[in-house]
């Protein structure tokens, strides 16, 4: 039986979907419409684009065997027809027509499907201020913007931007801006943090240092109230000063595009997403929808959430490909998972951070582990930082987080945890997860599964932690005197500390503390530090042998207060 | 209740079963012995050892914080006893000791334990040959014989080496000696591929290849019979010729050391290995056993196996540990995984080969995918190669293996389905895995994922595949005229061949296939030629279209060919 499939929307999901029906069902006919002739292009390439590492547009556009994925492409090499310039208008579900319209000279037809694909995406947001419109102010939404921006960059226009927003995309393009173009930047964002709700506040801190040390400046806690400039931009107003700026761009998160959808009456969520079953059907049984345009279901929480990802949308296309050709393929959900190149770091995260597990109702803990990424004793090596969320009660891993160079090796583990994060596991599913090890590539006893060991204590009561954070503070208030800080390591490590504080920070090695158990001050608590955390907690079981139990043990240790860009 | 524990071996588990345990009962004590002075080092360490890569045998024996993990440490820092230089001789289960000897001045002394660890190891096999008592001939058993090899090398005693045995330590160990020292090295192989009954014989080929390319000559399918010299080893004689050699090193696998444990009537498998249940427990519910000593359950076949490994030792220390201090840690088994640096490539694996699968029972097949191991477009990338194997009638998932360039891409997708092998995936899940994606680690559709799609498509009959060792078997055999070969890619690429071969070798661009379907030879099976597989997969789909259905999509593609080091 052949039939005529209508894909809305010929960027990532669009395509996916309309090839794998065409190889499933080669002699029904697929139209892909697209209201820009800049189709089937990887948007996540933007940023590297906009800094030049990609050189050109139509590099995003290929295949990996060089060739343009254009109209021409697809009725070539796929059998696919595309209308470009080409905007759906409406649907009418009785008639299962699609009216269209080409952008270009206005016309207008009727597009008969027998089943109909929404690929339609979303688009980034605008803040509702004054200036918004002006010339030099962009968001980060598609191929042809991002030629604009890059085109600005390259006439020379640029010497201070502001990037509004420290989410991925706007931590990506501060990164464009500021490495390859030597252009002044300043990324602002309204939350406590950067990456808000994406990584922990001691993930966000180490990835802001190194931000600063790459000369991107961050401004937390600041709310953008308007851009001024005549004919350009020249100026950024936030509730906290004036800024000069001659680019500003706003990343401050997507919205889908439902429109067309909510239009036809097809069930749109309260977020604006379009609600799809585990088949990627709509309410309507004849049109499927998939990517940024839609929700699916969250594997931890149960509940509908919206993951805009290129990946995810790749995988729902190829089950609405086989689905359009009668099969009966599913996509379940996702664990939200996220990956960032930051200068010279990776950061990364799968599942919930600490603060998201929180508010969704759980009694959650998280626990930070710093260590190598390959056995100590290799040459060529890094430290990478870890923190693996926990649900106390159920001991049950909620997500995880990692950062470290720009090797594969945060990608590495977190992707393994991200992997098994579906089937539920606990801490001694961490403890004993079974990675690849040889010395090149990993420690006998990994990171992964040394945090796995470190929650297992701590939800024992074996370990007692304090993270940077609270050591921050604590820190900072040490003139209240209501802690002593006990350097743990050789006195080598210790030394600069303990003279510089001689009230505040003591020098005790823990392969000699059980000798000078008398040094020890009793009368308050005592802060344990170490390089990594590891003879820390060697101390704090001394020391809870001898009674003194009131301490706590530094997580990460000074490798992770140096990455914090915290200053003795 | 204080007790006393006694653990016989220092090396990997020992040290962790010992430590853990300290930490959980501080009060009671412990007692490790071994029969070397040189314990707790990181065994795996050797071949970097050698090569020079760790310059001093001490970094294998520090910890991250650089003290020597020797009798002295673990006196001061973890309050552990050792007895160095001291060998068990045997166990009194009944009256709970063990009799000790000190190998320097022969004092036996008895030991009593309230419960006892076998941390023993294992010992390398040596071939039973002629002359393999000779000087210059090495296992790669300790870190005793590790300093006599590299003194060995230092002194300039060596100009050609034969090591015996492909798997990873002959490997590695050929590695060490032909990179940094410039040593002539050999290895030989008695089986008809390297790292046999490991990866399947497609990524033994293509890491042969690259062994080669670094001047490591391999010879397979080969039997060394005896070695010859006077004081030294000069010749290796096998069943196929005679080689100079003025050092060889025997890597021909491990033998559990269970010798104490089944003297004391301990349960010993017929394979030599200690058997015990899930709590690390021997049959002697007092006596604990783990690492290289013990066989864990396969949690693919269910079935007992040894998987010697020092990831693996320390997990199962820390469970022992706990144990000992009346807790119910379990360790459930592994799947057994592996990864190897070889030169500038890593190769990896998880779980079963198709040969092991099939020899298990399993109605397996395998595919095959070469694809960038970021995306397309970013700039830094390399082709990696992957292989899935899947049984036929679950669709699940038995294993899988990576071989590409020296980052940790190859580990980090190894290790994502390592993880989940556990909990029984199946295609559908490969497909759907939940990656991290951003363009400077992976693709949108990474190359696990289109393992996945791969297997499903084969598995349904939509794609029919050859491999490489197939297509060079069909190639050979050309003379026949039995096949045609058909390249789907560009003339450019093809053109070389084409001109070459022209009673063979057909190009028709796959874009251009619709238009010239009469050209297409009709009376003999085609091999479908690309450079990975995915547009000649394209024209398979086209071919069937038009009713030509014998064809075959050549997995991989060129690129593996190349790879490969097949010369057309």
């Amino acid at each position: 039986m052949s039939q005529h499939i209508v894909v809305i929307g010929a960027v990532a999901l669009g395509p996916k979907a309309a090839c794998r029906f065409k190889r499933l069902e080669p002699d029904s006919k697929v139209t892909m419409v697209d209201s820009s002739d800049l189709i089937s292009y990887g948007g996540c390439g933007i940023p590297y684009f906009v800094s030049g590492d990609v050189s050109d547009a139509s590099q995003l556009q290929s295949t990996s065997f060089h060739m343009v994925r254009d109209a021409k492409f697809f009725q070539n090499v796929k059998d696919i027809d595309v209308l470009t310039n080409t905007r759906a208008l409406s649907i009418d579900r009785n008639k299962k027509t699609v009216k269209v319209q080409n952008t270009l000279d206005q016309r207008e037809e009727d597009l008969a499907y027998d089943q109909l694909v929404l690929a339609t995406g979303s688009r980034p947001k605008r803040l509702p201020i004054p200036g918004a419109d002006l010339k030099g102010v962009f968001t980060v939404s598609n191929l042809d913007e991002a030629m604009a921006i890059k085109q600005g960059l390259a006439d020379g226009e640029v010497e201070k931007a502001v990037v509004i927003g420290a989410g991925a995309i706007g931590l990506e393009m501060a990164e464009a801006l500021a490495d390859l173009w030597g252009i002044e930047t300043t990324v602002i964002e309204v939350a406590d943090q950067i990456l808000p709700g994406m990584v922990s506040r001691n993930m966000a801190c180490m990835a802001q240092c190194h931000l600063e040390e790459n000369d991107v400046a961050v401004r937390l806690n600041e709310m953008v109230q308007q851009l001024e400039g005549t004919d350009r931009v020249k100026k950024v107003i936030t509730d906290k000063g004036t800024m000069d700026a001659d680019m500003v761009i706003m990343a401050v998160g997507v919205t889908p595009n439902s429109d067309l959808a909510n239009k036809a009456g097809l069930e749109v969520s309260t977020h604006g997403a379009i609600v799809v079953n585990e088949r990627m059907q709509t309410t309507d049984p004849h049109i499927y929808a998939g990517g940024d345009c839609v929700e699916v279901s969250n594997l931890l929480t149960g509940k509908p959430s919206y993951f805009p990802s290129g990946s995810l949308a790749n995988r729902q296309g190829r089950v609405i490909g086989t689905n359009l050709a009668g099969g009966d393929a599913k996509f379940e959900g996702a664990v939200g998972t996220f990956i960032i190149k930051v200068f010279e770091i990776s950061l990364a995260s799968a599942g919930m951070s600490l603060k998201t597990a929180k508010a969704e109702g759980w009694d959650a803990l998280s626990v930070f582990v710093s260590q190598f990424d390959r056995a100590h004793f290799y040459p060529e090596k890094g430290l990478m930082y870890m923190e693996l969320i926990v649900d106390r009660k159920t001991e049950k891993v909620l997500g995880v987080q990692g950062l470290g160079s720009m090797t594969d090796a945060v990608f590495a583990r977190v992707n393994a945890v991200a992997a098994i994060l579906k089937y539920g596991p606990t801490t001694t599913d961490i403890s004993n997860l079974e990675l690849l090890y040889a010395p090149p590539f990993s420690a006998a006893m990994d990171i992964v599964n040394a945090l796995g060991n470190t929650a297992e204590n701590v939800l024992r009561g074996q370990n007692k932690l304090i993270d940077v954070d609270q050591f921050a503070e604590w820190w900072q208030d040490r003139a209240g005197g209501d802690a002593v800080f006990l350097d743990c390591r050789g006195w080598g490590n210790a030394k600069p500390f303990a003279e510089k504080y001689p009230d505040d920070w003591k020098s005790i090695p823990q392969d000699e503390l059980k000798q000078r158990m008398d040094e020890v001050p009793r009368d308050k608590p005592l802060v344990l530090i170490c390089n990594t955390g590891v003879r820390s907690y060697e101390a704090q079981l001394n020391l809870r042998q001898r009674g003194i139990t009131d301490t706590y043990n530094l997580q990460g240790g000074m490798a992770t207060v140096k990455k914090w860009g915290l200053n003795l």
